[in-house]
């Protein structure tokens, strides 16, 4: 390092940057093609850590239900994928997870996480009720991992707009993965669901700037160099902790 | 359930199993196969649950050497890419490891954990000294991620005959991956290489019954099923953490 005075140097403080939809596809790609990260691999780290953001959101010992029920709507893609590494890993944290996973994808990639979850006995629905007291009732939370930020939220098709109707109108409280449902990923919303809980996967995006509840940053393992080409400016995890509250 | 009587029923505590060559080849065979969980997922969670034991057993703070060095030997198949995928997460979590990998595999899956490694920087030895006092003045500790239980410890050939004989003569701690290299998973080892600290992986083996030193059981995602099948008898893990000391 070549300082130029012997005064002390300070590094100065840049707070967090909030990537817009194109830099966070920039990001994944370049994980994908250069640092030859598999989809796999991506998914299995993102689900875990949502899964301790969860239980760091909602310890055991602090549900009101009897039951630790939870409810995971997963989508047709990746965060689809990641809500069901998310239920697995809730399974093994001695939550009751079920799924609601209304369209399947058929990539055997997403087919394979299907399987892990159904072979540890997790229920899937087959519908989600309308009657939104119902949901209330049985689920202590909701977790939306339904659509990711490369869906276009203009243009929400069944059956997830009837379901973004059915979360609106929930009691419980929702924890949103990466970009909540039927928000853009580059800006604010004001009349989307209300998550409680935003769960920002390697680096969060535009739309939770100025998002009022309580908000994780999940997923460490991003490249020294990848963080410092797109000045995300990340702040420090704890020891080995995975996730760290923004 | 069926209980006979009204008197509360007592979970007899089980000790925990230690599993044979055959029984744990069979587990990773169900969980490929039945579960279908993927090669390159299982690997990221045991590489992963591996920094974090190293992390514990070793704290940043408490080592020795001005850096914190590590030497991570990596073996020709899955082990040597659980190693490579600690030395990853040991990077993230500021750990300076370095890393020999003497025979790289051919799979498409091992070298994207390779390049992985590479692309962050981490570097590679082209040979391992033969004079140890070089090995003990420069790491702090040495990963053996080398032979696996797969490995015939009655002909161990080279280069890792030669390693072998180097790590038996180093005086920095030796923190091994599931197995110790060289020893034969199925019986206690009485002339081979010293580890101070066993990582085992989903379940002990059954050389390690008798493992003097510091014991971590790590890689938490074993599907209940599996684990009543096999009578695991898995210790309870505190909280949502990967790994817990027997």
């Amino acid at each position: 390092m070549n300082h130029s005075s012997n005064e002390p140097q300070r590094e100065p403080i840049e707070p967090i940057r909030y990537l817009s939809k194109a830099d966070a596809a920039a990001i994944e790609t370049e994980l994908l093609k250069d640092y030859r990260f598999g989809q796999q691999q991506l998914i299995e780290i993102w689900g875990h850590a949502c899964a301790i953001a969860i239980a760091k959101a909602f310890p055991l010992g602090s549900l009101s239900k009897k039951q630790p029920t939870v409810l995971v709507v997963c989508g047709p893609e990746q965060n689809g994928s990641i809500g069901l590494v998310c239920a697995r890993h809730l399974r093994i944290f001695e939550y009751e997870p079920t799924i609601f996973y209304p369209k399947r994808s058929s990539h055997s990639l997403h087919q394979d996480f299907t399987v892990q979850c159904e072979k540890m006995d997790i229920p899937f629905l087959s519908y989600l009720p309308t009657e939104v007291q119902l949901i209330n009732d049985a689920y202590n939370l909701v977790i939306d991992a339904m659509l990711g930020p490369e869906t276009d939220h203009t243009d929400v098709r069944e059956p997830y707009a009837g379901i973004l109707v059915t979360l609106k109108q929930i009691k419980i409280p929702i924890a949103s993965v990466d970009v909540p449902s039927g928000w853009d990923a580059d800006e604010a919303n004001t009349d989307g669901i209300s998550p409680e809980v935003l769960i920002s996967l390697t680096a969060p995006k535009k739309c939770a700037a100025s998002f009022p509840g309580k908000h994780y940053l999940a997923g460490r393992f991003l490249p020294y160099d990848i963080q410092k080409k797109y000045e995300l400016n990340l702040p420090e995890y704890p020891g080995t902790d995975c996730l760290i509250e923004l």
